[in-house]
């Protein structure tokens, strides 16, 4: 076992130019002509894995899809029983995607696994007491099925039965998209890890927001990923012809659900560390000519403190109550993800800390210690073992959208601190 | 010819509930299993044509279905090149529609030619100098391609060849879904009605609207039909993670269109006699974790008078320049309907104000004038003939909701009324 990174600058920049490219080769595994687009159970879904499984292989890696679609690729310690440090993310894209959010951390993964290997030694064997796999989820964004973590949560062992009859936008269950894709819903429980059978659990990711770009700095400690709650809002009136209906006699249920939208706003914003999106709306009957009878929406509630976040919403549906009371309209939500805030393990705290460092010009100031406000799978993997992660600078903060973007730089800068964390922790485990 | 109806009270309520039935039986003719859905060119469009067209060749009448797919029964008067009354309205309707708006005109305009037939004289004849149509339009609502009044606008020589490019959800265009249906583009013209083909056009439909219901009266002669314009407007932002991006980065698209909805009520509201209304709204790309970065809404505005109707659109324009603005969105709005307003004809409002009138007690006041806010196809015929029309109650006001209604008893004053205004027509002609 190495106490310190052997691989040169040389060979640290040609493996971010690696991920660089295969993050472009991901995104051509889309089913979106017009931009990336690759959800659970999907032909794109497959057709990642394999690929990914191939680069696994490369690496001397044994590969497998578990019972939920997650691909696992694995080198044994010498001890085979020994357990193992997960290092990942995931594949899975939300809808018009950018192509790092996820897909950065599998392709850093593999590639610390390609600097850590003992060059002399066994390239099929972990160089360290335990083993080292890398995984690749599927569904942390929940774009499907609404749901998100499906494949870490199932990875978890907190997989959820009623989650079977979830449906996507045709109307096909996850019951049924488990067995088009070739899986078998009875096994669902055989993807469950046990907390025995791991060290811990890696992953870098880009930041998700501007908190780097704005302090011209590369990475960051993770704290803690925050807390999300969502929400499938519905608000109800009278669908009443447009022309004939005067205003006193409408009940009009856009209109509330535009109030709704704007108190989300207006609501969040005047609190620190609260961020509530309205990312879906639509108005039924869906007509130019006639007031809608109905709206849906959803709400995306996230905060640093579990309780700050409930204290919010609750004064949030007195706010809707008074907005759709004086409208003559009725609401109700149905909460369809509530996670609670998940903290990273000091340790992991620390290694990743001292990973950074080792990246950071003598006598600079400490890497940036943040939390998180958008959910990681760790917050699934948090169930079973300690989580730790890294964040890479995001230009400008874009995500979840086409333009979002990373530097090799900084994806440099990431493996090698990725690289050094994980020597650091060996270390540490003795 | 006769001076005044023959019909006793008893066979006027038999016609009434006939009426009634066979509103039912159209009802019936839905592409929905939950509501009634029958838009243009669909399965439901020929068979509803096919039924009507059974209808009136009980009558005795001819029975063509023209180049727009609009259905016209015809009784020739004794001279079979003389003039036609067009007696009518329309077979289609909005999404989750009720079963009066349009189809009751098209089922009293039959009642009142079975009225008015000579029971002595050939029954395949008109008993006037003019012919008498029974019409049945398509596609007054817009409801499958946003555009409203085509089938009524081919019948006036004012089909517009832009319109074969407007597409529905499913991205058909309207020149797909006419050679689907049957029917040649290339012959749209013939559709066409020259004026002097046509003595005038009379139309009976529920209110849609409170008025006659808040003052306790069945029946009100129209004055003329409003105005109304509809845009579909889209509003651009950015589409960023929900989590990672705080307030101050974000470019909320939907937030700009939620502000925009309630601009539209806060002005319209404020004026009298305009009505603006929002009934289609969606964001893009439409995640529960994505802020959007587009909003697309529709919007409804009409005004008694098209001058003031236009400065409203004005204000408004400038208030979504500073929403806009605020947020640091664009917005852009597509004209997809600019109807001017339409008067009906002094000679013809006269007609139906002494056929109401002999629906009303002795001594009573005399019948309501109203205008019109909603759209009916007589904006389109005016272009080429008089038009005249009159108002059934609709209790409570509600209409485009499965909730429409009207009496029988209301019914039956309206099929007295309008056949005694075609006989005080006949006899104003000489």
């Amino acid at each position: 076992m190495r106490a310190r990174l052997e691989a040169g600058q040389q060979e640290i920049v040609a493996a971010a130019r690696r991920v660089m490219l295969r993050c472009d080769e991901l995104a051509r595994v889309t089913a979106s002509e017009t931009g990336i687009e690759r959800v659970y159970l999907s032909p794109e879904h497959a057709r990642a894995n394999r690929l990914a499984a191939e680069w696994m292989r490369e690496l001397g890696m044994s590969t497998r899809q578990d019972a939920a679609g997650n691909l696992v690729g694995r080198l044994d310690a010498a001890d085979p029983e020994a357990p193992a440090l997960m290092i990942g993310s995931h594949l899975d894209t939300v809808l018009d995607a950018g192509r790092y959010d996820g897909m950065l951390g599998v392709l850093a993964a593999l590639e610390v696994v390609r600097l850590l290997r003992e060059p002399a030694g066994d390239a099929h064997r972990s160089p360290f007491r335990f083993a080292i796999e890398v995984v690749a989820f599927w569904d942390e964004e929940g774009t499907r099925f609404g749901k998100a973590l499906l494949g870490s949560s199932a990875a978890a062992g907190t997989w959820d039965d009623r989650w079977w009859a979830l449906q996507d936008a045709e109307g096909v269950s996850v019951r049924q998209a488990f067995l088009e894709f070739g899986l078998d819903p009875a096994r669902i429980a055989e993807a469950a890890r046990r907390p025995e059978q791991l060290v811990g659990y890696l992953e870098a990711h880009i930041e998700q927001g501007p908190e780097l770009h704005r302090r011209g700095e590369s990475l960051a400690v993770v704290s803690s990923i925050a807390s999300a709650r969502r929400f499938q809002l519905v608000v109800e009136g009278e669908a009443r012809h447009a022309g004939g209906t005067p205003y006193d006699m409408r009940r009009d249920a856009l209109l509330g659900a535009s109030e709704a939208a704007l108190a989300v706003e207006r609501l969040c914003r005047a609190e620190h560390h609260i961020i509530g999106t309205v990312g879906q709306l639509e108005a039924f009957p869906g007509a130019m000519n006639v007031v809608p009878g109905e709206a849906r929406f959803s709400l995306d509630l996230r905060g640093e403190l579990d309780g700050h976040r409930d204290e919010v919403w609750s004064a949030l549906s007195l706010e809707l109550d008074a907005i759709m009371g004086r409208r003559g309209l009725r609401w109700r939500a149905d909460e369809v993800h509530n996670a609670a805030a998940v903290g990273c393990a000091p340790l992991l705290q620390d290694v990743v800390r001292e990973g950074i460092a080792t990246t950071l010009a003598p006598g600079a100031d400490a890497p940036a210690t943040l939390f998180s406000p958008a959910g990681h799978d760790g917050m699934s993997i948090g169930a079973i073992t300690d989580i730790g992660m890294l964040f890479l600078r995001n230009p400008d903060g874009i995500s979840h959208h086409p333009d979002e973007d990373v530097s090799t730089e900084d994806v440099a800068h990431g493996l090698r601190a990725l690289a050094e964390s994980v020597l650091h922790l060996a270390a540490e485990r003795g």
